[in-house]
């Protein structure tokens, strides 16, 4: 029988109802003919109670009996999944991560999976169980202690157990019914992509669009597992949601796939430092290590052997910035003649495959901001992306100018 | 290092200030020189949500499932209770049933313990770790599925690690201070007891007593561990509660140690029964299918080859009970005058180990229930109890003047 994974998150397993709804979905899977491996999130809003817990006992916990400690959701939530689904006569039963053994590192609350034998689950297959229902977010570690996979767990587990039992595709249930061209808060012009490849979601999971995890979709990409992202909340249709998938798999793509924004971008900029080498490492290695998340760097064309350096970073990030910053010119580090900090900004981004291979997009974009009369106060660019920072207020605006200019609304 | 084991019921990890409390109490053991097996229950009310669950998922529920779902709050506060410890700098670590393992049989919802291997455990010890806390009402079964242990099942589960790692002795925390002489409701002379046998406790337990489960009594009692049963919102005193150990461990003790009351009971007469071999079982085994627990059973003297037969069950399986016998009768399997079912009687039981050797209680107790003009409907003795059946609303009236007349409220 081919293998399918199907993964409901907290939200829809949240009561008994939604439990129920989505056993009809599993359900008919089966009657598809498919052996079905299930993977439940806990019960929305359960976690975060548990969280709460060992927040309100411990500043400082050990991470062991967090992860014993907040894996319990998910049992329960398997445990009632394979009850429903018995209640449908469909041949069913729970696992928890030890189980299994879904095999983990020892990073506790955030461990990386190692392996996950088949033969167990294989031989209840084997024996007529139609449906195993796994406990996500949650393995074993060498050491026999309980592990959690830390944010978007689940996620991570399904996709880990379609590459073990070679699924047919693994399908991640969810309140959202795809991955859109853009946020559809932003224009109604937003179409919902029936197939994105997995490079090209990375970008956008990356850039803001919550869908999916990152590292679930770098897992997919490693192990080339069909995602399919879709609603548990929309009638049955074989076709909904979208495809994440191998760019080989998609036959015709457009050259843009999706824009993104991300707001909360400050833009720093470092006037007149004094040029040399190893600057750039005297500059981002203190703030790497205060916890700053760099993402553009720009370095402007030296003049007199000084240069002027922009960075970005989240706005929440700007003041433990700028202390890194000024502590390493107190210590001697560099010099520079000024810090300016911009916290008004958005990062908009289009993405595509079809950008490696047709110039233009770039030079399209631009014009289309200027014809808005929005000014870029930077630029970055990598193989199938380009990013700009614009003031805030334009985010709508260009969105929705970038979005009719590519005419993602067409398919 | 000599070891203890304590635990504590729902009620005392009901919130993290409670937890906090009892791991105080932990915190003193361990600076007594002990190395401490915690057991914990589930917050209160925790497992009756889980139990719940299951209910309104299946009505006939694989007891898998369920045993997998219903155990999932005792781990919580494992964890809880590790953290606890933890920050008040005490090496400690949780254990589910699982991991150590508390192996049991595949008897689903109500399994046995068969084993618990203290290596695991005792390897923690030797390297320094003070306090084991061990998720209650849990095992693992042969199957390698997770069993609870039913009704009591966190106390059972102490009662078996005390048995396994030897412990000097094993510490009920509950809601009550220990065991009295009688309800402490009925009169305000019950007198809270130092000390009782595991015998009596037995007795006392199934009367209604609501203490401790008699399982765990039991199994106390055939690995000789001292047990003591004391509150978990009290002052710490090290002399606390009331300790049940074996009859030799109680130098010198009252004949009667105590006296209990158990309201809800029916008397049922089945009159001019013909008397023949085979009529006992021809009755009682029809009624055992029929799931009435048949407590006490009286036979009259025959008199021309029939005879009246009077026993006696809960008030609410009186109708099972009638249905029973009529269908049995309708078969032609005996045949009687009349059935006459009183609803309206209370169980009142003295119960004491020197009852074995001193003679004259019952009818001492007979006297005094005399003088205060109370009618005895049925009565049945036992080697250390003796229980009679009268009016219900002489409950108290009788309690009062027994627990006088046997001057329970003496040491």
């Amino acid at each position: 029988m081919p293998i399918l994974v199907m993964k409901f998150g907290g939200t829809s397993v949240a009561t008994l109802d939604k439990i129920k709804s989505a056993a009809k979905r599993v359900s008919r899977e089966v009657a598809n003919g498919y052996d079905v491996i299930v993977v439940v999130s806990a019960m929305s809003g359960e976690t975060n109670k548990l969280v709460g817990f060992v927040n309100d006992t411990s500043q400082m916990y050990d991470a062991r009996e967090y992860d014993a400690i907040v894996s319990s959701g998910e049992n329960v939530t398997a445990g009632l999944m394979a009850l429903t689904l018995q209640e449908m006569n469909i041949p069913a039963r729970s696992w928890q991560g030890w189980q299994v053994p879904l095999k983990t590192n020892s990073s506790h609350a955030s461990a990386r999976i190692e392996e996950i034998p088949s033969d167990n689950i294989m031989e209840k297959f084997a024996d007529g169980m139609k449906v195993a229902v796994v406990a996500g977010f949650q393995g074993i570690s060498p050491e026999g202690r309980i592990t959690t996979l830390g944010r978007g767990g689940s996620d991570t587990t399904a996709v880990a157990f379609a590459a073990a039992f070679e699924a047919e595709r693994c399908d991640i249930y969810t309140d959202v019914d795809g991955v859109y061209t853009t946020d559809p808060r932003i224009t109604n012009k937003a179409r919902k992509m029936d197939k994105v490849s997995f490079e090209e979601m990375l970008e956008m999971a990356s850039l803001g669009a919550k869908v999916l995890q990152t590292r679930s979709v770098e897992l997919a990409m490693r192990y080339n597992v069909k995602l399919r992202v879709l609603s548990s909340f929309e009638e049955y249709d074989p076709n909904a949601g979208t495809l994440i998938c191998a760019e080989e798999d998609i036959v015709e793509s457009n050259v843009v796939a999706g824009v993104t924004a991300s707001r909360d971008e400050a833009k720093m900029t470092l006037s007149s430092v004094a040029d040399r080498p190893g600057i750039a490492a005297a500059i981002y290695g203190p703030l790497a290590e205060a916890g700053v998340n760099v993402d553009m760097i720009i370095q402007n064309i030296s003049e007199d052997g000084r240069t002027d350096m922009t960075f970005s970073c989240p706005t929440d990030q700007v003041s433990r910035a700028e202390q890194a910053i000024n502590a390493a010119h107190e210590r001697g580090d560099f010099n520079f003649a000024g810090l300016i900090s911009d916290t008004d900004a958005s990062k908009i981004s289009l993405v595509g495959i079809g950008m490696r291979s047709q110039s233009g997009v770039a030079a399209k974009m631009f014009k289309v901001l200027s014809d808005e009369g929005i000014n870029i106060k930077v630029i970055a660019t990598s193989e199938i992306k380009i990013s700009v920072l614009i003031a805030r207020k334009y985010t709508e605006l260009a969105v929705q100018a970038l979005h009719d200019a590519f005419e993602l609304e067409k398919a």
